[in-house]
């Protein structure tokens, strides 16, 4: 089955807006089986919407729009999927209920033109938003099926999530059905080649390895005539993989992150975790914090960016920064220690590195990172060499530091 | 002129890479005052490619392509550009130099696939990469034009920027130029209203308002004979908002993000600062050392998540955090004053908040945010309420922190 992408929106055509949405649901269709050729992105503009809708009619199965469904008369989607398939669109009672008690909820008035949202194509079956105002849509025509999704991501993920994925996995005879397996200390072409032979073989199920910044993601896909069925084919390469990668494998569950997985295993330990970062300025204490919860495992953070603070604050001695330098193991090593001091953490991390564009020399270059975990008294220390711009240099240690935690309080 | 964007690549079908050379070319060409009416992403697939390709020139006067022109047999998109003009492909001798320059220059040997980025449609202009080893080309027919661009961003954006927009301005009778005003401290809705009447009776130069977190940035817009005579154009427009918004403009250079402008402060008045982070937990001092050269201004980051590391780090009385709360008006200030304490540092600022999910209450909702800046002795305090999910709120608070930190030290 082939699908198609349509995003609608002006704020896409002027570069306003990345286009987020579609990386998104062409990941999702990828991991339904679903193959897609295409993507485009059109404005709110009637003739050339229903060019594009058309000619995704006649090269794909499934069409995909996103946007142009809120209440301003900007919002031509569903009135444009509408006329393409001749259908009125008519008042649907419950989407205007909802609209109503949305307003009502919140105590503000209902501007006229809101009423519209209420309003589908007779024939569709109509997908409640739960975190907007907007229904999403589901249309057939000669058994080709149009879906429609609000824009803002907030809205379209859960949504296409919880209702129109089900959707797109009832249409195929067969069941897709994916796990994904994460790993991070690990770089891409290394895992490559670890599973080259998996690759090879690989008819059903596949396996296709996704880099990210400090991790990789193996997804593995099954296609059978159940979900069980499915899984069966998948577990054995489940296992296979876990033999092969033991615990570099952080997670098989696609919702949790590196920095989720890791807090999740402070918590179970029963351990804080205090850092201090020096050339990451604040990006790992930063990622860590984005996990909701974290307080209950996240001591402090400190950024020790001159070598002032790091002497007072975390008492790095002066000879230390004289002779190695202010990124060396030795500093990094002594970051932890003095953390440790100061924060009475049991894991307690240090950072240490040259992020760039300045600052590099021919024995220290650019992209040089020393990462020091201490746990329990323990110091380990992680020479890193990245490549890429500074925010990419940064972000690789940041993954780095996040992967070392890992493995020292495994 | 209208323009068309075609993005070729299977990660992007496959959801794997965002998009963002969309968006940059997108706003690239609306700053040229190109009209871009469609978006297409298509993988790489002769027959596809070659669709694409066709119903692009029969659309626009101007096609951007990106992506697929690396050494490898997947990479298609110059081959396909010249099957479509009807040129074949022939050695272009100074790419060949320059490619060989590149290689040994980095003491690697050639393999036999690299050459083919030498190669060049015969009537083809070909644009030296100064990041990378394929070139890029334009492509005339028939008064159409067609612009190759490398897919790395880092290789495309210094291309498109020094040597593609040249070329297209080159094409248009009239020269349009733009110039970029950013603020914050205000929201977009205000900066409308405050614009209404510009934006109404705008007809050359246009203005047009593009929100982002914490910033609104205005680009005025003016189409001309000549650059001087669209700049004078632009210069009434530029000074009447200067007038309208006064300080809570950042910068005009499209090229100064807020942290720079803040660093660019700091340094000018000699300040140094220091920061006490709770619910951005490190971001805002990741957003400020994302700027090169900042160590000459900052001091010190403290991420004080919890009470105790306020009390102990920071001397926030127990009394208030009982009383008050963590999130309050008062230990925002506190924590400001215990950082100078600490640090010394002339900007002191704090930042304390509930970024949820959780921890929110009637009183204290999700989205309370409390920013301290304390600057020679002197405390300003700012109430936030923010709307969004975590991320969202943290971003939020970074920018609005940073927007405090100009106001206070202005």
């Amino acid at each position: 089955m082939t699908a198609e992408l349509i995003c609608v929106g002006t704020e896409l055509l002027l570069g306003n807006t990345i286009n987020t949405n579609a990386a998104f649901l062409a990941e999702q269709c990828a991991a339904l089986g679903l193959s897609c050729y295409y993507q485009t992105v059109v404005g709110d503009n009637r003739e050339r919407m229903r060019e594009t809708i058309e000619r995704g009619l006649e090269r794909a199965d499934v069409l995909i729009l996103t946007g142009g469904l809120g209440p301003t008369g900007d919002d031509l989607t569903k009135e444009m999927a509408a006329e393409v398939l001749g259908q009125e669109l008519v008042l649907h009672e419950p989407s205007r209920r909802r609209l109503e008690a949305f307003f009502v909820s919140r105590g503000m008035e209902i501007t006229e033109n809101n009423w519209k949202q209420a309003y589908a194509p007779e024939e569709a079956v109509v997908v409640d938003n739960d975190n907007g105002t907007a229904p999403g849509l589901i249309l057939k025509k000669d058994g080709k099926h149009i879906l429609l999704l609000p824009g803002p991501p907030g809205e379209l993920i859960p949504m296409f999530t919880e209702k129109m994925a089900p959707y797109l996995q009832g249409l195929q005879e067969a069941v897709i059905f994916s796990r994904t397996v994460k790993l991070c200390g690990i770089g891409e072409s290394k895992v490559e080649t670890e599973i080259l032979d998996l690759i090879r073989k690989q008819e059903n199920p596949t396996v296709a390895p996704y880099a990210k910044v400090g991790e990789v993601h193996l997804r593995v896909t099954a296609k059978a005539a159940c979900r069980e069925e499915a899984m069966e084919k998948i577990e054995p390469v489940l296992e296979e993989l876990k033999a092969r990668f033991g615990k570099r494998i952080y997670t098989t569950d696609p919702a949790v992150t590196l920095e989720q997985a890791v807090v999740e295993e402070l918590k179970e330990k029963g351990y804080r975790i205090a850092v201090a970062e020096s050339c990451t300025g604040g990006l790992l204490a930063g990622r860590l914090t984005e996990v909701a919860g974290v307080s209950e495992v996240f001591e402090t953070g400190l950024i020790t960016y001159s070598n002032e603070t790091k002497k007072r604050l975390l008492q790095v001695s002066e000879e230390t920064l004289n002779q190695k330098g202010a990124v060396s193991e030795e500093t990094a090593l002594q970051m932890a220690e003095g953390l440790e001091k100061l924060t009475g953490a049991r894991v307690c991390v240090a950072v240490t590195g040259i992020a760039g564009p300045g600052g590099g020399t021919g024995e220290k270059p650019v992209g040089l990172v020393y990462l020091a975990c201490r746990v329990n008294g323990k110091t380990t220390v992680k020479e890193c060499r990245f490549t890429g711009n500074r925010r990419k240099i940064r972000e690789s240690s940041v993954a780095a530091a996040l992967g070392l935690i890992r493995s020292c309080i495994g």
